[in-house]
Parts: structure tokens; sequence; C-alpha cells
């Protein structure tokens, strides 16, 4: 993206390394669940971390910093430019909150817990991972502590991936649900549904090969630029984004109940394709991809349920 | 690594994010090489190039220099910690002559370049690669006026690789073997072999999957560590070291010739031994990894062309 505007031109430049540090940052991440050999856990933790660090020093670099501020009293910005500074500025104050030995300790804890977790979950072992959660649990508070809050203390946890929404609201929304859902629930239970008992379902086992193809054909029929795109397997599903260019899915194969890794494939894509169609001039940008994970959200579980899941989608898929 | 001594300490503490630069842009090269989609080739250039110029900021920071200065005074260091002065130090060197510009520009035309390389070699088409190829001969020629040489431009860019070593040195070496090789040659000319016509060699085509398995099982004759290593394909095998518990291999499968996957997969796998065999201490130092590309080859030959053309290895193979 270039900008008329010589201090917004600036700062795009200055917020490649940024980027490029997120991108990598993105790709350990992708590659860690999907390809990584397990004994690299520990040298992936440091490399993680200590790229977590680089980009906090670059984002509140004093020159980087003054750039920003000075770009909050310019006139006649576009509505990207206004975009790029908001979110840069919310960024600068979070990060000014959190201490290097949080993000360190935050960074370690999630590779080593995650890869205890992978391991746990072979063993149907909870235990293994208990310790990894609790201590993650106390890191995140500690987080929440430094950034700040009015109310309650997820409140500032919440905010790092939906703006300004508060556990208040959200008790609102999920309020105004629970009475209607009791309502669908009690229907079910009365009409005996086999639905409520998951042993009682028929749980068909499947080769791994003949699903893999047929998320392969829902992939083609979602017109997926395999340019752009690809689809791994890892333990639990995931879509990242290293770029407007590169978008990655996972989708997993438990072997029984084929429509799981479907609808797993198909709400992955979703997300999937609201980054690809971000506009192009945004790449390299603060604004690369959506625009919240409730966003990401909506346009996710569009596809996996409200298309994912209507006779016209089946019928074409068993096409 | 941890030191007695409290300034290698700081060294090895300061080299800590230059060491994960290092590791985001191996892992970086291997995704290119192997699964990343090809329109993420821009952004990738981007990002590579960046972390290039970040590194370099760091290794010449200031205080860090001061630093590596510092260390080569002092006494009564270790071999470890002689060797990181003296590869740091050389580093620096290296790095204060070249200008951000070429740096930046090395890297775009390295992704670029490989990119547009894979496409020609697809297509067998050299023409679509020259533009390419003259553009980083033209960059690897101003890195050496840059760098400095005595005799020869290309001492400045054989030192990148293999310390000290100089053109009149190596046409000494390969001028002792040409008289040798002629007269070989002479011999296999003499008694009309075969080999000499490629076209009239059998070479029987092979289903992949076939050859994949054996390769796999080659490797677990040469008892790989499947936690801290892996195989991948791409289109020119190479190894890659994320890190001393992450070393990758590449191979290709052409479809025709058996021999040639399953060699370049003993190579590979050499480089890759060479590698995991250093010692632990090591990791996240300077000293991770062979010690010159000379060295490297002679790991990886060593296996190729002794061990795996040997009849007991091909026996054993077979079994």
């Amino acid at each position: 993206m270039r900008c008329e505007n010589h201090i917004m031109d600036q700062i795009l430049n200055a917020y490649k390394p940024m980027w490029s540090l997120k991108h990598a940052i993105s790709l350990m991440g992708w590659d860690f669940e999907t390809y990584m050999p397990k004994k690299g856990t520990e040298e992936r933790g440091v490399a993680d971390s200590q790229l977590h660090l680089l980009y906090k020093d670059l984002l509140l670099n004093k020159d980087f910093v003054r750039l920003v501020e000075s770009s909050k009293t310019l006139k006649s910005l576009t509505d990207q430019e206004k975009g790029i500074v908001r979110v840069l500025d919310r960024e600068i104050t979070k990060q000014s909150k959190i201490p290097k030995e949080l993000i360190e300790a935050e960074s370690m804890e999630r590779i080593r817990g995650n890869m205890a977790w992978r391991v746990a979950r072979e063993k149907s072992d909870f235990l293994m991972y208990a310790p990894h959660l609790e201590k993650m649990v106390e890191i995140k508070k500690q987080i929440a502590e430094k950034t700040g809050y009015e109310r309650h203390p997820y409140d500032a946890l919440l905010d790092f991936f939906e703006e300004d929404l508060t556990v208040d609201e959200l008790d609102k929304v999920f309020g105004a649900l629970t009475p209607r859902l009791q309502k669908i629930l009690k229907k079910l239970v009365d009409s005996g549904s086999p639905f409520l008992n998951e042993s009682k379902l028929v749980k068909s086992k499947y080769e791994i090969k003949t699903v893999d193809e047929l998320n392969h054909d829902i992939l083609n029929l979602m017109e997926y630029d395999v340019n752009r795109f690809r689809m791994d397997v890892s333990t639990h599903p995931f879509t990242e984004t290293m770029g407007l260019n590169d978008v990655r899915i996972t989708t997993r194969y438990e072997g029984t109940d084929f429509k799981k890794s479907i609808s797993s494939t198909v709400h992955e894509a979703g997300h999937a394709l609201y980054d690809l169609q971000c506009d192009q001039s945004l790449s390299v940008t603060p604004l690369q991809g959506g625009s919240s994970l409730a966003l990401h959200e909506s346009q996710s579980r569009f596809w996996e349920n409200i298309v994912g899941r209507s006779m016209p989608f089946i019928n074409r898929t068993i096409d």
C-alpha cells in the first residue's frame, strides 16, 4: 500500500519489519502444529518468544511511537489510513503495559503447553496437561492485571481479539439465548431424539484417504485458489494467515464419523475465504486479514452451518 | 549454553534474538521450497528481506559489537567460547561492509528467482529464468566488491561458506585432479562403456509411493530419530537446520531411475546426520551445526558414495 500522506507512508515503511516478524511467527505456529519434529519444541519456544520481544521493541521504538502519535492529528486521512492509525495506537498502548518477562513466559508456555496437550490428548490423560493449563491461566491473569480493566479481569483479555467487548455485554447476548436454547432442548428430550445420546449414534469408520479426497472436492466446490491456499492435518483444526496470498487451514481425520472432518474443513475454509477476500492493497499493513474474531467466526460458521448443512450443498457435494 | 565468563554469557544472551531470526529465516526457506502456495512469493520476499535486515541491525548494534570486541582480549576462554568470538567477529566484519539495499535486493531476488526457476524447470524453458540469473550474478558481484578481496572477486563470495579458501587454492586442488580424471575418462571411452551415453541407459519407471517407502526404510537403517528429523519433497533436494533438534531434508521423485532419488536421500541424510550429531551445548549459539560447507559435503558424500554405493549397504537395503 502506498499513501499520498508522507507520514502514513513512513509508518507503513517502518511497519514492514513488524509485519515480517508476525509473518514468521504465523509460519512458526502453523509449522509447530503440522510438521515440526517433536523435539524441536524448546528451540521453537526460544524463537517464538524472541520474535515476540523483537516485535514489541520495534513497535515501542520512540521514533515509531512519535510517528503514530503525530498521525493521530492528521486531517483528510482515508478510511484505510484511519484504520491503520487506530489499530497501531491500540497495539502500542497494549504492548507498553505488558512487561517483557510476561511476553516471554506466555510464548514459552504456549509452545510447551501445546505440545504437552497433544501428547496428553493422544493418551487421553488430562493430568499430563493440567500443570500447563494452570500455569497459562496464571500468566493470563497477570497479563489482564497489567493491561487493566474496569469491571472483569477477562475484559482485558477479551479485548485482545474482540475490541471493546466486555463480559457484561457477552452475558447479555448469551443470556438472551439461554431460555430459547432450553426450549429447543426440552423439545428434543420430549421427542426422545437419538441426538441426545452420543453413544447411541452410529459412528461409521472411514478410510482417511477417501474423506481427504472428499474434503478437497469440497474445497474445489468453494472455488479455492490453490496458489494462495493450502490444507494440512493437525491435532486441532485451525486457520493461519501468513499474508493475503498465503492462507492455510488444517483439518483432522479421527477415523469415525466423517461429518466431523467435513464440517471442520468447511468451517476453516470459511475463515480462509474471509482473509483471502481482503483487499490486496492491505497486504503488509496492520489491517491485513479479518477485523475481529467474532466477524471471523460469523464467516466460518455461516459456511459450516448455513451453507455446509444445507440440502443444496449436500446434494452438490454428493454429485 | 551457559558460560562461566560474564561477558560470554552476555554475548550468548544478546545472540538469542539473532539466532531466532536465523531460525525463522531457515523455516521460511524450507517452507518456500516445500509447502508455500506459489502466490505467497512476494510476501515471503518482504518477510525474508526484512528479517535479514533486522539480523544485521542486531548484529551491528553498538553495544553488541563492543561486547564482542571486549571478548577478544579475554584470557582463559574455552575452545567453544573462542569459536563463538571468532565466528561473531567475522560475521560483524562482513555484515558491516554490505549495505542494506544489497541485502534487501539479494533476498528479494533469491525468492523471486527461485520461484521463476521452479516454473522454468517444469517447462524446460531456460529463458524464463535467464533474467533472474543475470540479476543475481550482478548482485553477487556487488556484494563481492563491497566485501573486498585480494586477487579474485569470487574469493569474497567463497569466504561466506568456506572460511579463507581462495580461487587460487581451489584451482590447485581441482587442477591436480584433472589429469587423473582424464585418464579415467579415456579408459571408459576406450572400453565403449554405456555410461557415457545417457540416452542408451535403461531408465525404468517407478511408483513414487514405492520409492518413498524405500527411502524411509533407508533412513530407518541410518537410525534417524523421527522426533528431531523429517523428510519432505522439493524441486531440488536440500538440508535445512532449524536447530540442533529440528533438522529437515528433502528428496525428489522424478519417476524414472529410482537410484537418483535414493542417492539424493542418502546424501541429504548425511548432511542432516552431521548437524544432528553436533553437541547439544551449542544449541542457540553461533556454533550450531556444521563448521563449513566443505566439511558438510564431506559428510554427505561419504554417506552417498562410500556407504550408499557399497555392496554391504545395497544388500542390507534389499533385505
